[in-house]
């Protein structure tokens, strides 16, 4: 998960003393005590959604009385979804390649995040879901794996994997799998990315249809940002990375980056970031480098700039704002944090709830519509999107997504 | 699980009214309403082990407070055992091909047994666990799929698998993980006859040594069970399957009847139950089939007879008490109760709090004696076993199983 990796709010990490201070105070940097406290013994806990503890409880939830339950399963296979967690269940798949900014950990490593991403399930929106990761990189390999295991979860969110694998591993999946898959550093980036770019226009006075963007990185977030950003009728879409604007006469372009050519910069623009960058309206960086102030100096009037590399900015948010009339970054200690807790609870919830094959663009679209609208009440350049934390997001995305996966004709139930 | 598919104690599952009576009295049937309302939505539940509803408990359980956790763990990988859930994590594994009475019904039909599963385990030992059902009954996808997931879990508990094929699965799942793998239908129950056998001992005066026992049946239980009395030092193993006593002579041997061949019946009897069974000390049915009282009859003085198989033990447990001293069932309704809840959790948790590699004979065997020994207060011939609620018997299995890897240099902590 690229966004919310922000290590820099934690200066004090390796100090084992937070002092006298309120330890609810955000500003109280976290100690290794209290981080590695919360950690023993993993983050993540199974209970029964009802006791066992008469002869009674046993029989109705083990033998005799389950084997009703199996059987009627067996006449018909999709009393699963109803009589088992499965429908509300998903494996949080990893293959620790791309932890947070720590990049290549390895599976076990990667657990600790994947648990916090189900706690972050069940918190925000009452899924229940498990981590399952692989100590292989092999795509064809987690792809069958999973697809044995198919019975077993409703959903497969992939998490902090590399690219350019995870474009394959997710396309594969989603082939292989008669379920939602979504890769979250891709989608739920993208999502949270396209609502904060809605209200931004809302702020500027602007429409999409009419904007000029410039994403800056061509990973898992730039790719998938592209994608959603001209499923919502994005005027123009540049992409550029670290060899310069991406266009179909580039040599030696990954096929990922050859499609991007095809799909993005209708106008054929060449060059860098400073061709990009010169009359445009917005940008996004999802790029991990770095931009000089003149770049964002030279875009339109009212730019707006997202600045989301962590744990540091492409530009120092207070810099940027010098010369753009929205700013956002992925940091939880600046305005306008874009953060993918935002969508994937209520994006899996709402595709999970309606029986949904698949998490179509429709259904990404509209969850950046939902997470957008809960922030129009108190809209602000500096209150683009939501709180991580405002409960009524994940409802709102919840619905909003099972009625585009209706309107997709991709619900079955 | 074999022992405790006792669908006969419900006589009125398919009558959708109690009556008045206490819902809580065991003797009123089981409703379908009762049964299948208990397994809406599943049986499981996936809770975070901390509340994340502050910015600061999001800091600590997720980014950027795990980060430091993931890099502490990219270190060194032995502290995932610590700051994982993974280190008291049972994978129920099953590819649904012998559910209950039930047989092959798949393995979506197996997920409430799985699920209920879990919840026992959670329930009597504390452990987390996640049912991993597969849609594949080869046995090379099975062990590959597991191992790439290895890091996921601690343990295995191979759950419903049809004989031969659980022998192989077993086999091979030991040889490629490094963690505790057990298949329950074979040593679960192999443990609980053990610990039973041995308290109807202690009711007739006998040594486990000087004992002649009989088992009917080599499917998964009978094998473990030959195995456990074996390694438990009784005197004489006799196995007899539908083609009678099994005997290194005899033609077209299975390789795991082969290998009972070999290592029971040393005195190369040969015949069927009749030859078997006349003069034998005790007798183990497994085997689905019934036995005529007139082979009971011709036993030893003071005969033990577990007549296991359900729904409906080898011969009744009344009609069997007119020539043996010990009787036991599998079901709930009879006194002496083999169930295999009794074993397992306490196996599992004390195989994982101390790291075992593996669960070895003498760490069962250890549990067989723990369990006895929990039984011996208020021990007479029609109470050789703890009931399955008692709730001494987990804690002292588990400590028994921990001592005994320890001895046999199988733990690592």
């Amino acid at each position: 998960m690229t966004t919310v990796n922000d290590r820099s709010t934690v200066p004090g990490s390796h100090e084992a003393d937070s002092g006298e201070s309120n330890p609810q105070d955000p500003s109280v940097p976290l100690t290794d005590e209290e981080v590695f406290g919360a950690h023993e013994g993993g983050k993540l806990s199974i209970a029964p959604t009802a006791p066992l503890t008469s002869p009674r409880d046993l029989s109705i939830a083990y033998t005799p009385g389950v084997a009703e339950v199996s059987r009627a399963i067996s006449g018909d296979e999709t009393l699963a979804a109803r009589y088992t967690w499965t429908q509300q269940l998903v494996a949080v798949v990893s293959d620790g390649t791309a932890v947070l900014g720590l990049g290549d950990i390895g599976p076990r490593a990667s657990l600790p995040v994947m648990e916090g991403k189900s706690a972050l399930f069940k918190t925000f929106a009452g899924l229940d879901s498990i981590p399952l990761v692989f100590d292989t990189t092999d795509v064809d390999e987690i792809v069958e794996s999973l697809v044995r295991m198919r019975p077993s979860f409703g959903a497969v969110n992939l998490e902090d994997v590399a690219a350019p694998r995870c474009f394959e591993l997710e396309r594969r999946l989603i082939e292989a799998l008669d379920c939602p898959v979504m890769h979250d550093d891709q989608h739920g980036t993208a999502v949270v990315t396209l609502a904060a770019l809605r209200n931004a226009c809302r702020v500027v006075g602007r429409e999409l249809s009419s904007l000029r963007v410039v994403i800056s990185g061509a990973g898992a977030a730039g790719v998938a940002c592209a994608e959603i950003l001209e499923a919502a009728g994005v005027g123009e879409v540049i992409v550029a990375d670290s060899r310069g604007i991406i266009h179909s006469g580039r040599e030696n372009l990954t096929p990922i980056k050859f499609e991007l050519a095809e799909r993005t910069n209708p106008r054929a623009i060449t060059g860098g970031l400073t061709e990009a960058l010169r009359g445009a309206d917005a940008l996004i960086g999802v790029s991990a480098g770095q931009i000089p102030e003149n770049l964002i100096e030279s875009m339109a009037d009212d730019a707006i700039v997202f600045a989301l590399s962590n744990p540091d900015p492409e530009i120092h948010p207070n810099v940027a704002a010098k010369h753009a009339s929205v700013v956002a970054t992925g940091r939880s200690d600046f305005p306008n944090q874009i953060n993918n807790v935002l969508a994937f609870p209520g994006i899996f919830k709402g595709a999970l709830q309606v029986g949904s094959r698949m998490i179509s663009d429709r259904m990404k679209v509209a969850a950046a519509e939902a997470i957008a609208e809960v922030a129009t009440d108190e809209l602000a350049a500096d209150r683009i999107v939501p709180s991580p934390l405002d409960p009524r997001v994940a409802p709102e995305v919840t619905a909003a997504v099972a009625k585009a996966a209706r309107e997709d004709g991709v619900a079955t139930a």
